[in-house]
């Protein structure tokens, strides 16, 4: 028997981890799958990710997938999922389902969208529960115009000015499908969806946009942020608890 | 000048804490918030809470009071929920608003209604970010039927089947004006609404109620274990994770 290729969609608390990406010497989202799936299977097998999400950065709809030679013994999705799950018990990380797909099949190159959410807590409280999936803001924002302003940043762009400076991707050319701001209470949400992101694109989004919640700037500042083409025209790096990867289509 | 009675709205993981109630040698809300009193005003001040809450039960909007003489000088409701919570930090309990209100109120005794929520995560996977909030049922559940039985319970009736052995109200009767079952994604919501519940109620309506979401009984098993009134006639105590007091109005 051929090995069998699995798509994974797996949430966790990346809090405590260094990331997505195996690392020497430091926890990792990867490295904790895949000491899962060898408990499992006595096999080493790398996985591949949609997207590395960075320190700190939750998923609650991460995808990555793996090929596993599992001799001709049956195998069904809900199966492998537990059995990944089962070696998982003491972390927050959980392996929400599985499918088998095509052996062509690419986390990362075969996503055509990815969703982000980025959680701001806006009161003066500190948070409880939800300490470690926000930014706690205490100034009160306003929503609506946070998110008139997004709507600037939208279609293909030159985002430089909201790229990180150690970013390695080739182009700062992205095409951004949608970026709403809104309210739910104490919490103000940033939904992102496009093909790709730059590194810290969603932070310094976060960041910048709390300008205009707060009343410094109005949509033209994000405008002129924008064709500034320079890191320093946009607003600081929001923390990486608030950031959570929610969805990958393909 | 005479103390002023202060009104404290207050939200907790109450995860790590063996309840509200001050107790020897254990960590309670009710003494992690004296103790950030007596930091901020250098006095010994006891509060009183609309409802005591077991170990492991939270709250997005627990009431207490307490009286504060602060001499003549100014303090606004702002700035006294933020001098407490200056000093529970450390604490994953926080201040959300604060009111002067009149000597005579008390926030356990003139409390009309008590709102509290359960939650249950159901799904194969295990839970990661909300660990500590739900309550694990890997089996599928019907809340719409759920939801259905649960209205059998509402009114006036002898909860005697849903009340700890060890309960120590003197009356088992007691008036529920509203139970709620609903699915949001993979969490299901109960709802519960009264003047006053009997100790461990809520928890033993829902590790009651998950016998008719599995399918195991229907609304005819929840009328038969109400009237039998024996605590071993309904369904176990689900675990306190899962509760919230999420209002209590006056």
């Amino acid at each position: 028997m051929s090995p069998k290729r699995w798509k994974l969609i797996i949430e966790y608390d990346g809090t405590n981890y260094s990331g997505w990406q195996r690392q020497q010497d430091v926890p990792s989202i990867q490295q904790s799958i895949e000491d899962a799936i060898t408990l499992f299977c006595q096999q080493d097998i790398p996985i591949f990710a949609a997207g590395r999400t960075d320190a700190g950065v939750h998923a609650g709809g991460q995808v990555a997938h793996f090929d596993l030679d599992y001799g001709d013994r049956p195998l069904s999705p809900y199966n492998l999922a537990k059995a990944i799950n089962a070696h998982l018990r003491d972390q927050p990380i959980s392996i929400l389902g599985a499918e088998e797909v095509a052996p062509d099949f690419h986390a990362r190159f075969n996503a055509t969208s990815k969703m982000y959410c980025y959680q701001i807590l806006n009161r003066p409280a500190p948070p409880t529960f939800q300490a470690n999936q926000v930014w706690h803001v205490n100034m009160p924002l306003n929503a609506d115009a946070m998110h008139e302003a997004a709507q600037v940043l939208i279609g293909h762009h030159d985002f430089t000015s909201f790229r990180d400076s150690q970013c390695q991707a080739n182009s700062p050319l992205r095409t951004l499908d949608r970026l709403d701001v809104y309210r739910e209470g104490d919490l103000i949400k940033i939904e992102a969806e496009a093909r790709s992101f730059l590194h810290h694109q969603i932070r310094n989004f976060a960041g910048t946009l709390i300008l205009v919640g707060q009343g410094k700037w109005d949509k033209d500042g994000i405008k002129h942020a924008l064709h500034k083409k320079d890191r320093k025209a946009a607003g600081v790096t929001a923390p990486p608890s608030g950031l959570s990867l929610l969805r990958v289509d393909f």
